[in-house]
């Protein structure tokens, strides 16, 4: 076994990554399909940072040879990202996830001013909306715009809630839950003719949580008319506990933590080397994918969806077929709990979720569900199955010869209770 | 070269994980003593990380098979820690390194009863000292307690500085330039007393920043009888980018980061499960590894103190020989600087620093030394020397062969200049 294995190490560069992760992954014999949660490390990205636990382990704040090396690890990583984002290297913040990241865009920014009028969604990721509702706590006043029946933004209803004390608004490019895609190009232009007209030289500022988006959308952050912009590696098959803020220059926060002012003071603590250097490469990595990708997988989701549809009657599609993430599908069981239908298929094998992963532990439905205003029988029966890298149609076609009998199953103990 | 490889690995269980190391970095034939700065990770911490990259990545926040399994690497990873801090797994708060760890401590217990007085010493860590003189600017009121000349805290300036007003002590176990070990016990009692004396219920809460205590001290947070207290993978040998808060059941703390509510609310973010497991055996390994590792290394430092005192005259050694990290060695050389002395060390390829690696920027002599109150001619040229797992007696004697030179070569350009 273990001659077998070495004899394989022999042939490592010509493996493809992805047969690796199949041969780990799949000798589960399980379907994951909740890619938007979180996803395995491509064995690419876990390459890059090999080095930087045993042999280049210094730190990056030292001024002798293990600290340059350090230091040079992340600023070539810095550069990386920066390129992926048409961004300069200065304009890169690593920070320890996507949360802490939201978190520094918005409490960063409205901190920053102490005072004022923000705006989000009602479609927000919690590290959105519960950051807004702290600084409501904190005097500042709040509007959530409402999303229309397909789950996008209403603009109308987001250019009437500007006013001149808006300090900052925070709208995600694409949904964790439903998949839709927000048209932040739009929403930039509209913040910045607002601005003009009142004459506002850099209020408000645009943040937008991009964590769903780099493995199938464009990031040039000059194109998106961004001010701040969240990443986070572990949904890209990059490490947990990394990801970025991209501050446009000029722009001022106020750091959430405190200490020996690491990146440029806004992220204190020593620089987490191998999984920024782990992060790059998947943003790096994904956005060279991403065309190929997402066309490959935009035609598993549509036949996913036309087949789900079709197969079990009183389903519909959660949020826009259209502006949708290539991987992403949400379909809503009329009089059924998305729960039970999630635990039923991971009986089967299949790994998929309700909604977010930190909805989970929740019964209530989630509040993206909620703000699409479906009426109650189908807000409780949302599933989320996202795809991703190592998805094939047969993946599908196992969900779709499994499942029309669990509904039906769960339908049937609904009727009799 | 790769079968050699091979014929190693499959004797795996054999080959002593510190060989491999030595193998890895002793290649480079660099001379490391810059531990408290940051330690290389443990092969054997490496080992316990490896399933939670690609086979087990799932998000502990699911309900299913991949969910689970990753939430029961957390609750495993939190009875380790607990176990080892003679605690419950609920007060152990797994977080993004330890000065976020120092931060949720210090901002957290501060915020969440909105005023009042708060203490620490004039040697902490910046993760401390810059949390409080952001408090300052909230409107709390900060003392800052002298240490004496062998760097150890004056229990007489503390106490006569406590209030009834005093919510908050922030007192560091070990420091992280000079070595030195505080009485943390007798703080604890001085402040039990206090509290007892003036009828006070819980405040002032006692935290303490432990990072650089595990590889040493003892950790029962019982016999400490501290509320909270800080621990840091990255300077044992563990991975970087995470740590935790012990805190104390009972007591209340406002969360720097919000969003889905991990870690009972007070960090949000997916969690870190490769990290997190690799840092609860990094500091199940140090605890257990700690007996004979510091009397291995104390008898290491004191040669090196004796030594170098004798050999380069006009040198002191900062902080108490006694009540001290067996690691530690923190010398200054009258009339040099001691970032010199580093960039010389280096160019001979040992590894050191002249204080904290978060300092190594400035010029100016560290807070630490300035506490000393050494005359200007000594505080310039400290410079720190931090033993670890690698370190030999023929490395030290290896410094001890070129370090004169290098100080008589510093002190004739100074005396020229």
């Amino acid at each position: 076994m273990q001659d077998k294995i070495c004899a394989k190490k022999r042939k490592k560069i010509c493996v493809p990554p992805l047969f690796i992760v199949k041969l780990k992954i799949m000798n589960t014999r399980r379907i994951y399909l909740d890619h938007s949660s979180t996803t395995y490390l491509d064995p690419r990205v876990k390459a890059v940072m090999e080095p930087y636990w045993i042999e280049k382990f210094g730190n990056a704040s030292s001024i002798y040879e293990e600290g340059r090396e350090a230091k040079k690890a992340i600023s070539d990583a810095r550069l990386k990202v920066a390129s992926v984002l048409n961004a300069r290297p200065d304009e890169i913040v690593f920070i320890a996830g996507g949360t802490e990241s939201d978190n520094l865009a918005i409490f960063g920014a409205a901190r920053k001013i102490g005072k004022g009028h923000i705006i989000t969604t009602k479609i927000e990721h919690h590290a959105v909306l519960h950051a807004f509702e702290k600084l409501v706590k904190e005097g500042f006043e709040a509007d959530y715009v409402d999303v229309d029946k397909d789950g996008i933004v209403d603009l109308k209803q987001f250019k009437a809630a500007l006013k001149p004390e808006t300090v900052l608004v925070s709208i995600m490019y694409a949904n964790n839950e439903i998949g839709t895609v927000q048209p932040i190009t739009e929403i930039s232009k509209i913040i910045r003719n607002f601005r003009n007209s009142k004459h506002l030289a850099a209020f408000p500022l645009l943040h937008t949580d991009a964590v769903q988006a780099p493995s199938y959308l464009d990031l040039n952050v000059d194109k998106l008319g961004v001010d701040l912009l969240t990443l986070n590696a572990s949904k890209i098959y990059g490490p947990k506990g990394i990801g970025c803020l991209y501050v446009k220059r000029g722009i001022k926060l106020e750091p959430l933590i405190y200490g020996g002012g690491q990146e440029s003071g806004l992220r204190s603590g020593t620089e987490n080397i191998p999984a920024i250097a782990g992060f790059a490469e998947a943003l790096e990595l994904a956005q060279k994918e991403r065309e190929n990708e997402s066309e490959r997988l935009k035609k598993i989701r549509d036949y996913f969806i036309e087949q789900i549809l079709k197969k079990i009657p009183d389903t519909v599609l959660n949020g826009s077929q259209e502006n949708r993430l290539p991987n992403n599908v949400n379909v809503s069981f009329l009089n059924v709990e998305g729960e039970s239908i999630v635990l039923y298929l991971d009986a089967k094998g299949v790994s998929c979720s309700t909604g977010s992963a930190c909805n989970s532990a929740s019964l209530e439905p989630s509040h993206v569900i909620r703000a699409l205003k479906r009426s109650h029988e189908y807000a409780n029966g949302s599933v989320r199955f996202t795809t991703g890298k190592i998805t094939k149609k047969s993946d599908i076609d196992y969900v779709l010869k499994v499942l029309p009998d669990i509904v039906k199953k769960l339908r049937g103990i609904s009727a009799l209770s």
